[in-house]
């Protein structure tokens, strides 16, 4: 099983921006440990800030990957393309944040992209993801 | 380890209604297999269809439960009195959905719960509940 | 044949509110002429003013009556659980309301129920339940 | 009793557009089959396409007729001059619709018609329109 | 001068509907008075409840009358195309209403109509229309 | 018969500002050709940019006038309290614009006061004055 | 003189829930402090987190009461069948808030209820009560 | 301790103005009653028709009395400036409304003010204020 | 192949009215050189200023032409009685319009018939025309 | 070059009120230095409360003045009368504000003044009018 | 002649994506049938996921290009910026989309491009690029 | 003290688009008389038309930088990307534009960066620019 975790803007920060809310714990130190609990699952790690490269890293992980982990960041509620994008491939999402968007301002409230992932894992800090990993890994 | 699975409204006919949106599974089939999953964990199972008694469940699993899993089905996108059952109450809850309700009718987007919870797992059928179980069974 | 008669919330008091709305019959005297205008139906009445109780009622139903006449009374316009329990059972549903809630407060204008009933009867006060009972009879 | 069938816009259509939805009789097959279930009322029929053809068809069945069955069709949504036409006249009409327009768009859950009628019967098909004849037949 | 009186929708069955609102007059006993009041000015009166036979009137005005006093009726609210016959022809138009619409239901508060037209004389009953010929008699 | 007309903010740079849009004669030049055109109305005029002292006009106007032109300016749009006074006395007012305020901006569409007014003439530049006084001296 | 103190969802936690909002002192010990302050008046208490049962509450109240404290809790905001049991009857209902909702979020500053009390007495923490028993009392 | 009763638009009217909601009693007729009511209370009176006129009110309470009684009539849906008058002074403010405002037209069931006010005393007639300086004076 | 172009209110004003948006060319101009450029293809047209006119049109279209070219003006933005003409019938119908709509005014900008079209071609002036001929030409 | 600094609404309590927010800076203290800074610009400064006369001093200023900082306070966000007085005026004006209330409650995001002023300085404290000034002197 | 064809995000999966609603034809095959129907236009063929380079793609159009056939892809309903680029350049921009975005969901319904393109061409599949080459090669 | 004017999309065409509301002058000009106006100061120019670039720019101007100057041209409406940029980095931003865009389009009167910025300089020309380094320069 290979799974891709596909991160969008301003999580480069991870672990030193607003660290009451994301933690300190940045992602370098984190998806190794992931690794460590899931050694049977192949994990692969990608971030960028640009919306048409997410785009391009969902097109090119269909038929790459077993599962997609994917949080959009802020675009998660503005990116018409990104959801395209999910449509677009064979290969499912999971849409993943870190902080609980419900509990911030109203603009985040509206997902574009949770419509068209299989489901979303929200609010639960970086465990978000590793619960992402479970769900993949479990349902082999 | 002592969890309560709370459900609302209709949850108590799954594995009969809408197949293919819900699965055939039942509750009575299921948490038996939970529970065999996670022996350490004590998993209690409620459903009830009156909005108040999830709220008097709600108190009720204060100080009784380390944590709950809060399906309230229908009531999700309408009870303030549920939101203010959890603000009121010190037990960690986390709000679960089957289906993905980003990808049903409009209404169903907004969820009046899921910002005072401590996150949300949408739309991975019954597999929602174990990765709830899952979530607080890892953070001990 | 075999009816239900569901009736919500305020609806106990038909005959002593509002006369000039909802007129002077009580349904204590309305489902017996009801009966007697058609011997060859069996028509029971239930009435609760809770709202999990008619999620309740309407799980019942199916598959012991052949239809339903549903008058939600105010949850018609607030309830997705209702809505909800229509879309899971098999006997059909159709929705009943008294007075013309078109003529009313904004608020009333829209009804939840109405787009998972077959269809909706509204405004011909208590003969609103007659042309219901009627359409069921009809169409045997 | 002198009742009138009056129909808006595309029910000329009515029998050969999109069966699923509206069935395959026509109304040239229905309005006799419902005379012959009411012989003691006289039912007139007409049909246009024209919004100001049914004010001028409301403005005419006043003092002619003993009440009106309307289904105006689309104009229904969009109709202020029927409306006004309606709230003119003295005889009473009942506004009738073959689908259940709560089910369908958005657009179609707004009828600026039933606020000004007596009252609706939705969604049962032509049998609607037996419905409303018997209404009036019942309340000589 | 030579002016056209235009009247939509229901106004018809002015001095027989809703006397209390609209006052019990008909334009057949309003017009002689008014062409009474100005003799030196032409008026000519013409009625319809069809949209495109306002729009037809208006065109045919072009060219033909110093001024239009406009009382779409119902139409007011809804019917771009009669703001669009305004928009495309040179004769000046004014809008008039008998009733206050500014203190009827909130649909009425909005025109179509009187952005394009020169202005709006609203709510002084048959007034409005004298009021209008006024305005066109005085500014020659 | 006693008028007054009652003028509110910016209406002292009348024949000053943006000519195009009001024309360029002032209030002191218009008034006395309105009192010459209408000898026997007793015709007051006041203006005022401060919105509580048109309604301490409006108050002292009750009892002392038959009629009174009220021109609130840009507080036509947000003043809850002129409305207000507009409703706590009798006698009757007439809402005047000199410009066409449907034609311009969105926020001028609405307007506050119309609903309690007698009535409304609007756009017709000062001229509108002049219909408002013809009305009240008419239907002596 | 017979009030009945009536309260809705989450208020059996008062005193114990979020003691900086609502105050650490309990029913338990405020209505006997209310009765011996006003020991001329017969003061009932009610308390339960189901909808329906406010509906019930609210109809014995009729003819058994001459007056009701109603604080729903977080009922006010959503029901409508508890708006309409208050219009049911006849016995005058003064809606009470400990908190003050206009200070809290959006979705609190809607009352459906506040239109069909007598009144409202909001944001005094349970010092509302006693001004509720203080109008009565004193209406006398 | 010192109340300053503060009045906005139009209650300068009270008494005179819609008996039928408003009461007959004027405040000079109120005011003498409230004092010997509560003969150790100092109560000052002040009204005005100027929204900034409150604004400098509420600043010259601020350390010249113990609590204000602010109805600021037809403002009170409007004004931005008296809401951060209130929040920008210490002395504790009641907002008051002699009507049920939410029993009255749509515009006024939003209070700019309630949210920075201490609570909120609405509906009970004159005795609105009396209820306002019990409040004051209990809690001393 | 026989096609139908369909045009709606205030198109017979084409080429005189508003020169600068809509071009000076009339349809009876326009026609001739269109049907030049595609003498293959039989071209008929029909204007009408009244909406169920053009539902007539359409109706009779049906299983008589290959496709109909709809520029039904203003009706575009307030018809459901013309889209449910388009889905009720088989022909083939693309949207037309003269000018760019989305860069008019907001309410040009929703069209109630585009989505029950092939498609729409907008703002090309006539050549909108010629493009909808070539696009059921080149099917073939 | 002579310049106006023109505040509305409570900022005659600045340097007391809100310090966190507003800094303790009084204008009594900030004008004089804000004179010695720019010399060569002559800075006279107004308050007042009262919407109205913040009109009155935009129309004073007209001919008298090189540009006018206006900081209208609270109006900022409700008055069309203000909106219109700049409009009406040729100095220019440029508004400022000394927190930034984008940040603020959502009320305060929309502004009537930006769009008709030269442009904003929002949010830099007292320094907004500093800036304000620096912008008149350095275009000279 | 020379034109540019800009397409936006996914749209390098056309052929292969949902070939229900897009066709099986990939622009690579599509774009030499073209060229190879209008030898002598010069067709160039761009596509990007991102939407700063489709802003980039523009300004390099202008100047070079006699015109641009854009289909921004998702962009088309959220991209201020690129509608900014089309305002900023002078070279003609055809909007152009495969399926017919006003049958899909709501938010696809708004076009920010529509308004400063020269016109759009919408839901004719691959064949609306062939349409808007046919505009630019006819007005030649 | 070092500073970075970081400019968005379509900024690159400054001085040579739409030059009645941007000016003639480039950046290429406008910088160096920038720097030569406050040699004291450092200022570096970044410009890019894609919006994750930013992202990226304000990432790396932290710690880097004692203030950015961000215009991000169309971006500012949509982007919750740069807000939450601005909102994870320690360096102080200030907001600017050179046009006034509350005078313009509804939808640029919204903001999504200037409630995390310092303040906003909005409407002077290039001359924004240099008052957002005075006021950087200023407060050192």
């Amino acid at each position: 099983m290979k799974l891709l975790i596909l991160n969008g803007a301003n999580l480069n920060l991870q672990g030193t921006r607003d660290r009451a809310v994301y933690g300190s714990e940045t992602f370098d130190e984190f998806i190794p440990r992931l690794r460590a609990a899931y050694p049977e699952v192949e994990i692969d790690y990608h971030q960028t800030n640009i919306e048409g490269e997410i785009v391009d890293a969902l097109h090119a992980a269909d038929g790459t990957y077993d599962g997609v982990l994917l949080n959009a960041g802020g675009y998660t509620h503005t990116s018409v393309v990104i959801r395209d994008a999910i449509s677009a491939i064979a290969v499912p999402v999971v849409e993943i944040h870190i902080s609980n968007i419900a509990a911030r301002e109203e603009f985040r409230h509206t997902s574009l992209i949770g419509g068209v992932a299989i489901g979303s894992i929200v609010g639960f800090g970086l465990d978000s993801y590793r619960l992402g990993v479970e769900y993949f890994h479990h349902r082999q």
